[in-house]
């Protein structure tokens, strides 16, 4: 039985690694299409258009690991919550890498206008994102609480970003019809900023739960959580 | 044992009901939220701005559901790879009925300005991405993946529409100023539309998934796929 748990731990370890690879590998394909936006790029913003396949293979990899985990080891409590919020974080970060996907086709027809203007708050709003998963997943790793509710906290930054954003493109557009084009992939861009936010959030949410949810209602008596 | 079996059956089949009861309250929430903008009732827009809760309570219940399953009765194959999907399609379901408050976020600030146009294509929008939902927790509950592909079908659909929305909206934007703001609200409806569709989408999937994986991988020998 020891064996068991100690094998147990080595399969969530090694699940937990290949979360932060995915999240890795989303977390660069996002600065890739937000680079390739800023330096008006094609070759690096066809890449990321064309380079979803290895985020999808972890994604269905990491399905299959949560199913093969939950179906051998049977776990409870705090592992069994560990285990249905790495299916969540997965779905999440799969997302994340479709949304990179979206800001590149955003970007490829940007380039097709003239600049509307000089972009500094997207950048910026692309490294908050980037900043949030990355602190997301942390937290997931370390069951940092603290570190998932300053995730949620940062989230209202990002908001601000884009309503920032939304404002100042809006009189462009207001002033030449001829910024209304680019000027809407900006704020497509924007908006699929403020959603991979959204996704660090829930990542942030679920570890949150994982770590503090008392117990699952109903659970045998003498099972207690850890 | 066999007691035992009957038992997890009724709670598997009372949480689907659950799930049923949340897809048809997120479908109101959008129609209310779409009708609201079409016919300008501040009312109503107001309604679901506010209605949220019963939403957030039902996936709070559903989520704690699962977990109470999976740690009281360790399901194996079919019935484990159900409650995963329940989990996730409860989380599509929350999603949906955020996109329900942003939807009424954009017309409150419509009614805001005077109508671009006469509303068309976007109350369709509407209705499919609900039928979209409905057929994908039907496939669900049937365990019917020919109905779920049917979804993923209609999604093509759907982007087409909101593919038309954009270009008609657009045209709008670049003869007069006066129409951006609004449209750009119009515009945003159409997106959030879409991204019901997706969940609908990404439900259908979990089905065609849960039904048809031949194994979960390294599954215990003699444990058999139903």
């Amino acid at each position: 039985m020891e064996r068991a748990v100690r094998h147990f731990q080595e399969e969530l370890e090694a699940l937990q690694a290949r979360l932060l690879e995915m999240g890795g590998l989303a977390e660069e394909r996002v600065r890739a299409a937000v680079n390739g936006l800023v330096s008006r790029d094609t070759a690096l913003i066809d890449k990321v258009m064309r380079g979803d396949e290895p985020v999808n293979e972890l994604h269905i990899e990491i399905d299959n690991r949560c199913f093969t985990l939950l179906a051998l080891y049977q776990p409870m409590a705090t592992d069994l919550r560990s285990i249905v919020a790495a299916v969540k974080i997965n779905t999440d970060l799969e997302r994340v890498g479709d949304l990179a996907v979206n800001i590149a086709e955003a970007a490829r027809r940007y380039t097709n206008h003239p600049p509307v203007k000089k972009l500094v708050d997207i950048p910026q709003m692309g490294d908050l994102a980037q900043a949030m998963l990355r602190d997301a997943l942390d937290s997931f790793v370390r069951r940092d609480t603290k570190l998932a509710h300053q995730v949620l906290n940062e989230d209202d930054r990002l908001d601000g970003l884009k309503t920032q954003v939304f404002r100042e493109l809006l009189t462009y557009m207001l002033d030449d019809p001829i910024t209304v084009e680019p000027a809407l992939d900006l704020i497509l861009v924007s908006r699929h900023l403020e959603r991979i936010g959204d996704h660090a959030t829930n990542i942030a949410e679920d570890v949150i739960f994982m770590v503090s949810a008392r117990d699952v209602r109903h659970h045998p008596p003498g099972e207690s959580g850890r």
